[in-house]
């Protein structure tokens, strides 16, 4: 038996667009005489269309999809992901469906029985989880279609207050008691940059525990903060890896079933580790592209300031857009050093990119000016930082205005996350590019930037990090070291240890105690940033809710 | 037996505040001879203590204390509601329960089986559903403890779309099959305006289902976008209501079980209708009063434009905070009518406010200036508007940051659903007062303030709504009239209406087809808006999750 797996980007809402991805991939299937095509969890609607499922007319649209696609699926058989209508009289509105398609009909269903309901993902929002699970008759095989959580019914998380057992039922032991051939498996499982190992090993885990094949299909692109990292995977029934796809490719591959059963062959791919920065920078070059593809938009205008923070968003957006579509803006104030302009002018040159420099010194003496009667005999302060943070927001999103350009916001993870910023200043844009990307990591992706040639210029890789508001001024000043705060941010926010069990080598609690404080005091700033691209597996953005208001 | 109800207003996270809040309530109980005491849905923790649950150090000092108000409980039983551990190896990591406390120990638990998990709940996010009841056994009497949504398993839903049984199991019909003599029930149920009677109907269905006095312990105060109405209730087993107590108060009150089952006596209490803008008004202030109070400011300021939107909100902001405390800003420009500045003036006169007049001519024909050779050869368009919103802005946060304020955005629902507001211009600020009010209900809020003194002037009242970015400028110019165009919306957003199914008298389909448009492709705007107070049942916040990207 010959199968294919489609790991395709998809659009939210999309249908007719997807449709046409989708039997585009099934014609190629036949071409290469496929028995089976297999595509990943609600590819029809796109991955994850949030309170649209709420409204009855996407769900019709879903379905209609669905059929259409059912009508092309001539001598194959399609496994596609779709809401489908929970018909009982009790229960949530819908089920997260896998279908098979053959010959204009729906052949089998599988609903999803585990909601992932944490950190980003809201599925028991909307979905009745399934509690019955049936295997999939296919030409003599019995096939286990599972959909991805389903798998997950063992987890390790990294915050060690959850229970590796979050459920209550495993429908993979489950549908084990039918005797399945194999197992599928299809997903939308975004990427995160610490789970690498850890998303293979679950399948690892679960082929070598029931002796079975299993078959992973995720999908790849991104959605906004979503970035899907493809990574579909075949594992033999010892456990090995017969085949790994590309990370963040669409990808259109066949196999014969009888290979990975014999285990005669194995098929190479991509193997990188945990915390890969060469992973990171390709999740992110997705999440920009993608997100321009799929608004319409064709280009950015970026704040260039001389640090490494908008340098290396800069590059980023280069990669994703192309040279010709990104656009820099250097805004120097009266406290800008000289090098600020000319590294940004070197780093414009290197990539290829047009630019405009704008001193922001006239707006800023207006406002000074205009101020002046209200704030008479009080001290300069925080005040007029932000108003120069402010005039530059002003200035972009002109620009973004003026020339369709979307503004991309360069704030790091580290600055968001203690609140060194300027909210409707340097927090303002369309996207976040480095929000989940703590200080210390920028600099890996920096050198791994230049690590064939200097595109970052030398000067901007060693000044002390600034934010130039005022004379002298360093982050240091108003900061513990990145190195210190960083480590204090990834146990507090990351693995979510509480305060008296986080460990920093050479310091005190109370600079734990005064970043949590930080953290803590600052959720305000966060509930109004831009969407930030999610490359951890805890970002700032859907998947950190916070109360405002709280004493904590 | 006597009982007491407290309903009160409590602090996410502020343990010692909510406890010392708690232990004065049980003091006054005590003091009127009371066995009982009930206090409302996780009070120990607030609600919503979203991810801080994710905390094991936060679900701790829950527990601890609970313990100090055990050791309190000396002749008295108190009723309380906290997060606990679930010691399962399976599941979620906590329960939301209610614990019964009394000479030091906790003497019964009732864990909530219905986790609401729609609109602004995510309670599957952190608890596991129980599935087992039990009734809690105290002086001879059997009662039926249940947690909000425990007795909610069949409600109506204003999006057709759902199930009026939206769970699988009824805690009620499980614990009445162990016969109670009454039920209880404690929430944290927020205010909606059109849901006023749909939750007193939600008791006097299941008292007279069940032939059971109902005792429903509500909180109340706001915590950010929440507000909680309080409103608790007493209904008769024959479905008459016995008591109800005050909106948007706190109360504690004692009351003798034996009258509520003889019937002899009547409380009367207030009793207002669905869509009250009375009640909306007393929500608004609470939820600004509530904000200010628990963030630690105390002073507000907020851009007067001479139109019936902030003038509202600075009423509103006044009655709260107190006019000591709030300070308008009027910043016309070369566009702006004479009279936005007098009817402004005229109006903070009535309040008794002070306020500044500051031009923002200055600083707009600085960036005019500064950003001219760039945009040479361009025509003046959107940019140019948007410009002057963002100075406002800037002005407005730099007051706040000089002298301590909280800047009060004055977005009304209608601008927020088309997208009719400049992002960090008018839609900055920290707390939106009335983004969950459509235009013509700011004019209903508008009459009512004035209903026994002329506070907003009429002018404001009468002049036709105007951004004054441009010449002549109307919203009428962009906009449906706001009759038509709140009247789309209201089906489309709060109804959940299909597009072919919204009913507008007289006018075509594309006028409901170019709203949706504009609702859809201003979803990246709302994504950075300020927390907005809910009023409604489908506010934009928390409550509304949209895809971006999504071509819908």
């Amino acid at each position: 038996m010959k199968f294919t797996i489609a790991q395709l980007d998809y659009h939210i809402g999309n249908f007719t667009g997807n449709r046409d991805k989708i039997l585009k991939a099934i014609g190629k299937a036949k071409s290469e005489g496929s028995d089976l095509i297999i595509f990943s969890e609600l590819c029809i609607s796109g991955y994850p269309p949030l309170d649209l499922l709420d409204r009855a007319d996407f769900v019709e649209k879903c379905l209609q999809t669905v059929q259409e696609i059912a009508d092309q699926c001539k001598g194959i058989t399609a496994i596609v992901g779709s809401p489908t209508f929970n018909r009982k009289k009790e229960g949530k509105k819908l089920y997260n469906s896998a279908l098979a398609l053959s010959e204009g009909r729906v052949t089998f269903t599988a609903n999803k029985g585990l909601l992932p309901t944490y950190d980003i993902f809201d599925e028991y929002r909307y979905f009745e989880p399934e509690k019955k699970f049936q295997v999939f008759n296919f030409k003599e095989l019995r096939i286990a279609i599972t959909i991805c959580e389903d798998l997950w019914d063992e987890q390790p998380f990294d915050n060690k207050f959850e229970k590796s057992r979050l459920y209550t039922i495993s429908p993979m032991e489950e549908l084990s008691k039918l005797h399945p051939d194999f197992v599928i498996n299809i997903s939308a499982s975004p990427f995160s940059s610490t789970k690498v190992e850890a998303k293979k090993n679950i399948f690892i885990t679960k082929a070598k525990k029931y002796g079975l094949p299993v078959i992973s299909v995720n999908q790849t692109g991104a959605n906004t903060e979503l970035i899907f990292d493809g990574a579909s995977i075949i594992i033999k029934g010892d456990g090995k890896i017969f085949s790994l796809l590309p990370y963040f490719e669409e990808t259109v591959e066949t196999y014969v079933l009888e290979d990975i059963i014999s285990g005669r062959i194995i098929h190479t791919g991509p193997d990188p580790e945990d915390g890969s920065v060469e992973l990171i920078k390709k999740a992110l070059v997705t999440g920009i592209r993608d997100y321009f593809t799929k608004t319409g938009f064709k280009k950015a205008v970026i704040g260039l300031s001389g640090g490494i923070d908008s340098a290396v968003c800069t590059c980023l957006a280069t990669e994703a857009l192309g040279s010709g579509n990104v656009k820099a803006l250097m805004m120097p104030s009266r406290y800008s050093s000289a090098h600020s302009v000319t590294d940004s002018v070197e780093l414009a040159g290197n990539l290829g990119i047009s630019y405009d420099i704008i001193s922001i010194e006239k707006p800023f003496s207006a406002f000074e000016d205009v101020l002046a009667p209200a704030f008479d005999g009080k001290k300069k302060d925080i005040t007029e930082e932000n108003i120069q943070a402010r005039i530059r927001a002003v200035m972009l999103m002109a620009y973004a205005n003026k020339f369709g350009y979307i503004l991309l916001n360069t704030s790091n993870k580290s600055e968001a996350a203690v609140g060194y910023g300027t909210l409707y200043g340097d927090m303002a844009g369309g996207l976040s590019i480095i929000g989940d990307v703590y200080k210390t990591e920028v600099y890996k992706l920096a050198n791994y930037i230049n690590r064939n040639k200097k595109i970052i210029p030398e000067n901007i890789l060693l000044k002390p990090p600034s934010a130039e508001l005022r004379p002298n001024q360093l982050d240091a000043d108003s900061l513990p070291d990145y190195r210190i705060l960083d480590c204090i941010l990834h146990q507090y926010i990351d693995l979510q240890r509480p305060v008296d069990e986080i460990e920093v080598d050479g310091f005190d609690s109370s600079v734990v105690e005064k970043v949590r404080n930080l953290i803590n005091s600052n959720e305000y700033k966060r509930y109004q940033t831009p969407p930030i691209l999610r490359v951890s597996s805890k970002a700032f953005g859907d998947g950190w809710k916070m109360p405002l208001v709280a004493k904590y």
